[in-house]
């Protein structure tokens, strides 16, 4: 598909203030918008990123070790995209990411590019605007992408459904206690990291890294993973120790998959579900117009009062449907 | 809605193959079917039954239960259905009910009717058959419609959402241990009964019947709740004890839900959340065609080897669904 849209160019030169715009106009709900963005979308070069899911409940240190191995990233030559999916952010208003100065540092270099969670979505609707801005990052030329969530159960599975790997981040625990990580959660982690690994802390984190090792060791090896993985490592962003072993780790991971194929197999189910995701969620929004909803309304007062049997109220929706 | 449907007129007579027959055209998915099932149950008139959900897992005695209490109201003179809901049946190819063995005097009783579990069939399918089987129970001129659910969780909710009240069966349990009942199904439970109060067993269910009604008064009390309820009593399918009391017990809350509006109001609720639902499916349906499962795996090929984006190919697919 060809676009003459202004945002492709400075896009694809990684014009940092474009990828901004792009990403809002892939968040936008307005049907010309919508239009535009995916015109954009399919005007976009195949350029791919390593994308790493990052999970993590507040008071693990995520922002700090976002900020630190993000610098180290950078500090390498590479670029760096950072998205957050927050859909807990909807009720408080705010965002985990907004407040940037948690991230100062890496705010600031000309590598790294920050986008917090959009303000009001839901869950399936910050799905759609994440993997669309996943495209955009990597066609505006970064390397890594790091989608960040808070550890709230769906969100994860959902950010494992549209990264390469999945890292979960712990603070050190006391004695052998698992601090309550979801068995969904484990499954979908293909490395974790106890942070804090310094200090006083450092043979609590890592007993948390024999506890979590011997526990990822009764899971089911998946075919997905070399030997080793899924592993537990201890790390600290405050000192930086551990951050260069983990992002190897990765690195190694990545590379067996994309070796093997495992890597353009997940790609491609996962774009799968998301076209099957989408048509749903498109179809679905034809019940959502004021009109839909209006007629909706009007025949469900009907079905409530009992002059009308639910499934013939349905099909007389359809119906409408079909006819406007 | 006119209907000249053979079924009609033998079914408001209250004949049982009629009925019987009526529940196969609802359960069928072939749009001929649905198309005649659907007038026929426009051509209903409003006749309404006390419709009982009740759930227990295998081994509380459930089949008894329901052969003891059934056989209480046919000997009351009073007309009563049994339908189950059992998306498990659906793994086993055999139903709950299937084994009619199992109610052998009440399956033989002229004033009851009882339908297994259709034995191939999705949850959400289960759930517009059952709906649709219980207008048609009622309108073949039962006084009370049971239906019936094994304790696996999901399904208990969706019949809390089609019923009048809700009966939890339990088996005496040994020290004050709570039997892992799922708290969302003690939030639905109107009645707890604790079955196999007899014999050697009677001192084990007073105090399971005495732990539950404890567990009762620390639910918030409901709107829909007089003084009382939510409560706990004991039962015997084999003696017969507390039969009476417990039937007792549900008229005395349907009397007060109608008279104070309750029911109305839930009923009213109920089909209007059936409609919403109906409607989901219907218009999903229209993807689930043959020739638009080839439209999605065709572009779900493109969309897989990254030659069209997910949200596009989504796009394309509901043009194509207008213009057939």
């Amino acid at each position: 598909m060809m676009t003459n849209d202004p945002l492709l160019h400075p896009l694809l030169d990684g014009d940092r203030r474009a990828l901004s715009r792009a990403i809002t106009l892939v968040e936008s709900t307005r049907p010309d918008h919508r239009d535009r963005a995916m015109a954009l979308l399919a005007a976009l070069p195949d350029r791919q990123a390593l994308r790493i899911g990052l999970s993590g409940t507040p008071g693990v240190g995520k922002s700090s070790f976002i900020e630190a191995f993000g610098m180290m990233l950078t500090g390498q030559g590479l670029r760096v995209a950072v998205l957050a999916v927050d859909p807990s952010s909807t009720r408080s208003g705010g965002s985990i990411l907004g407040d940037k100065t948690r991230m100062e540092r890496l705010s600031r270099d000309p590598r790294a590019f920050i986008r917090p969670s959009p303000s009001s979505a839901v869950l399936g609707g910050v799905a759609r605007r994440t993997r669309e801005a996943i495209r955009l990052c990597e066609a505006a030329g970064h390397d890594v992408v790091l989608v960040e969530t808070v550890g709230v159960g769906q969100s994860e599975v959902l950010v494992a459904g549209m990264t390469d790997l999945f890292v979960l981040l712990l603070a050190p625990a006391g004695g052998d206690e698992l601090q309550g990580v979801k068995r969904g959660i484990m499954e979908v982690a293909d490395l974790i990291l106890v942070n804090k690994a310094d200090g006083e802390l450092l043979a609590p984190a890592r007993r948390t890294v024999a506890d979590y090792a011997g526990a990822l060791r009764l899971l089911r090896k998946r075919p997905q993973d070399p030997d080793g993985f899924p592993k537990a490592l201890p790390v600290s962003a405050l000192t930086g120790d551990g951050l260069t072993r983990a992002w190897d780790e990765m690195r190694a991971l990545a590379d067996w998959r994309r070796e093997t194929g495992h890597q353009d197999r997940a790609r491609a189910a996962q774009a799968q579900d998301w076209f099957t995701a989408e048509l749903r969620a498109a179809l679905l929004a034809r019940l959502q117009t004021p009109e839909a909803k209006a007629q909706v309304a009007a025949l469900g007062a009907r079905v409530a009062a009992g002059a009308l049997p639910p499934a013939l109220a349905a099909q007389q929706v359809l119906d409408w449907l079909d006819g406007t």
